[in-house]
C-alpha cells in the first residue's frame, strides 16, 4: 500500500462521535449541584468529551502530552522572517533541555513534552524527548515549486500519527496538545488557510514573530504567488499539503488524525495547528469532532480557521508563540470539564431532587 | 481599638506595588527565547506578579487556596431567588465532602479548599475544611433596613483576613482565590456595584442562578429600593458594606486585603467577588494592584466592575456559578506567567543575544 493510501485508510478509521453520550452528559449536568448551565462553556465541553470517549461521564484526562512538530522551510529564503533558520534547531535543543516557554507551561499543567523532527535542516543530537523522523531537510520554496512531494507529505503525516499512537498506546497519554516549531512556518499556514477557506492572503497572512509592514507585504505577495502557482484543490488535501504546506504542518495533521482514531481529545495550539486542522478535516470530516480549540492566536489566520471550523476558542490571551503554549494552557479547562461531570454530587443525592 | 479601626489600620498596611520589579520583568521578557511579546497577556501578568512580590522573576505560586466565604441573606424573603435558604448550608456540606464544582476544579489545579462560615443561617457540623466564624445568622433584609451593623461588617472582614493570613503564614499558601456561597447573594452584589460605580440597578442586577423575567424585575426594584433607603456613601466603604452588603462579601473584602498586605496575589472569582473588590479598593486603593481578574462571570455586574477597576479578565467562559470556580480555572495562567519568567532560557544564553 502506498503511503498516501495509508493516510487515507488511517483517516477512515475515526470512530463516529457518540451523540448519545454527549446528550447524556447534557442531561447529567442539569441534575448536578449547581444552577443549570452555570458552568457555562465547560458544560458543552464536557458533553463533547463524553461524545469523543463514547461514555458519560467521560474519563478525566490525567496524562496530557504536547507534541511539538518541527521543520524548516525553503520559503524562508525569500525573507518572510527576520529570524534565521538556525533558530529552529536551537529551539529544538531548548525544548530538550527544558528551557523554552513550552516546557515552563507544560510543567505548570503537568504535561509531557515530546518533540518530533520531521524536517529540521540540521543534524540534531539524540535526546530522550526528541523523536527523529526527518522526512527531508526542510521543504522546497513553495513560492517556486512544491514544498514537498505527496509521498513526503504522507510520510510526515504518518510520523505525527505514529508518535501520537505510541504516546497513547504505550505512554498512557489521554490528551494530546499540538505544537509547532519552524522559522517561517506561518507562511505555509497562511497558504493552507487561504486554500481551504477561500479567504484572501491579505486576510490569512499575519506578522508571525512580529515582522514589519514591508515584510508583511512581501509575505502576502508570496502567499498569493504560491496560490497562483499551485492552484491548490481543496478536494485533494494531501496534494495541497505537499504543494504549499510544511513538514511540521503535515505531522500535526497526523497527530490530529491519531487523536481522533484513538478517541483522545486533541487540543489545538495556534495558527500552524489551526491550518493543519483544516487539512485533517479535509481528509476526514469527523476529525473535527475530536478537536478542542485551546486558544485563539493573535495571528489573523487563527480567527479565520476557528470560525470556518465553528470552533470557539477557550482562551484569547493575544499569544502568538506556537510550540503548543496556548493549547497547553487550556488543558486544565478540559480536565475540569470532565471532572465536574464525574465528581460532582447530584441534587437528588443532596435531597434537592 | 474598635473593629472598624482595625480594618482601617490593616488596609493601610498594604505595601506599595514595586514598579521597578514589574519593569524589570518586562525587560526580562524581551530577552527570553521567544519573539518579543509573543506570550501576549501572560507577559504583563508576569510583570504584575513581579510588582506584587517585589522581585523579578517573581516566585511561581505552588500552593494555591480557594477561600469560599458563606453567608445567608435576609433579602431572600423578598423572593429574589427560587432557591431556598437551606441550600447555602447544604452546599457548605457539599464543599466539605468534596463533591461540589469548586472541589472538582480545585483538584484539577491542585488548590486547597477552605470554607469560611461568616453568616450561614444554620448550625453547621464541624469539619476540617470549615472555619467557623459566624458573625450572625444571615443578614437583615437590606431593602428594609441595614443588612448588618458596621461592627458586624468589620468583624466579617477581619474573619476573612484572619483565615487568609493563617493560610499564608502557617499554611504556605502563595496564591489566594476568592469564592462565595450564599443563596440570594447577587442582590447585595448588585447593590454594592451600583453604590460604588454609579451604574443603575437595571444594569448591575443579573439573573443570578437563572431567575425569570418577572423575578429579575422584582430584584431590580429591590436594589433600587435599597439604594434609595440607605443612600450609600462610597466614601464610607464599611458603612456601605453594612447597609447593603453581605457577610460573605465582607469576608471576601478581608481575603483581598490580606492577600495585598502579605504580597500574595488574589485571583477574583465572579460577580460577588467583584463587588467585594470594589469595597476593598475603597478601603485601600492599592489593594487593586494585587488583584487578578480570573474570569468574567456572565452576570452583567461583573463586566461593570472589571471595567471600573480596569481589570481585563483572563477567562470568559459564560460561567456564573460562584464558589471560586471561575477564579480557580485561572490559577494555571498565573503560575505559567511566573514560571516562564523564571525558567526560560535567554536569547543570550542560546547565543542569539
Amino acid at each position: 500500500m502506498s503511503l498516501e493510501d495509508r493516510v487515507i485508510e488511517f483517516a477512515a478509521e475515526i470512530p463516529p462521535f457518540d451523540e448519545n453520550a454527549a446528550e447524556e452528559a447534557r442531561r447529567r449536568h442539569l441534575g448536578l449541584t449547581k444552577p443549570p448551565f452555570s458552568l457555562g462553556r465547560l458544560e458543552e465541553l464536557g458533553a463533547r468529551l463524553a461524545g469523543m470517549a463514547g461514555e458519560c461521564p467521560p474519563p478525566t484526562p490525567e496524562s496530557p502530552a504536547v507534541v511539538v512538530c518541527a521543520g524548516d522551510h525553503g520559503v524562508l529564503e525569500r525573507g518572510v522572517s527576520p529570524w534565521s533558520q538556525a533558530v529552529t534547531a536551537a529551539m529544538v535543543s531548548n525544548f530538550c533541555t527544558g528551557r523554552a516557554a513550552v516546557n515552563a507551561i507544560a510543567k505548570t499543567v503537568e504535561a509531557r513534552v515530546s518533540v518530533l523532527d520531521v524536517g529540521v535542516d540540521s543534524e540534531l543530537e539524540r535526546h530522550p524527548l526528541l523523536r527523529a523522523a526527518k522526512v527531508r531537510r526542510r521543504t522546497g520554496d513553495l513560492s517556486r515549486g512544491p514544498a514537498m512531494s505527496r509521498e513526503e507529505a504522507a510520510r510526515a503525516v504518518m510520523a505525527g500519527a505514529g508518535l501520537a499512537k505510541e504516546l497513547v498506546e504505550s505512554g498512557g497519554v489521554d490528551l494530546l496538545v499540538t505544537g509547532d516549531m519552524g522559522i517561517g512556518n506561518t507562511t505555509p499556514a497562511a497558504c493552507l488557510i487561504s486554500a481551504f477557506t477561500g479567504s484572501p492572503p491579505d486576510e490569512t497572512t499575519g506578522r508571525g514573530t512580529g515582522i514589519d509592514d514591508e515584510t508583511l507585504k512581501l509575505k502576502v505577495n508570496i502567499v498569493e504567488e504560491a496560490l497562483a502557482l499551485h492552484a491548490p484543490d481543496a478536494e485533494d488535501p494531501l496534494g495541497v499539503l505537499a504543494a504549499i504546506g510544511g513538514l511540521e504542518h503535515a505531522a500535526i495533521v497526523g497527530v490530529i488524525l491519531a487523536g481522533a482514531v484513538y478517541g483522545v481529545p486533541v487540543v489545538l495550539d495556534g495558527v500552524v495547528s489551526n491550518s493543519a486542522a483544516l487539512v485533517a478535516r479535509a481528509l476526514a470530516s469527523n476529525s473535527a469532532e475530536y478537536i478542542i480549540a485551546g486558544h485563539r492566536s493573535a495571528e489573523p489566520g487563527a480567527r479565520i480557521v476557528l470560525e470556518y471550523l465553528e470552533l470557539e476558542p477557550f482562551l484569547d490571551l493575544e499569544m502568538r508563540l506556537g510550540e503548543g503554549t496556548g493549547g497547553l494552557l487550556a488543558v486544565p479547562l478540559v480536565q475540569a470539564a470532565a471532572r465536574t461531570l464525574t465528581e460532582m454530587a447530584t441534587l437528588e443525592e443532596m435531597g434537592f431532587g
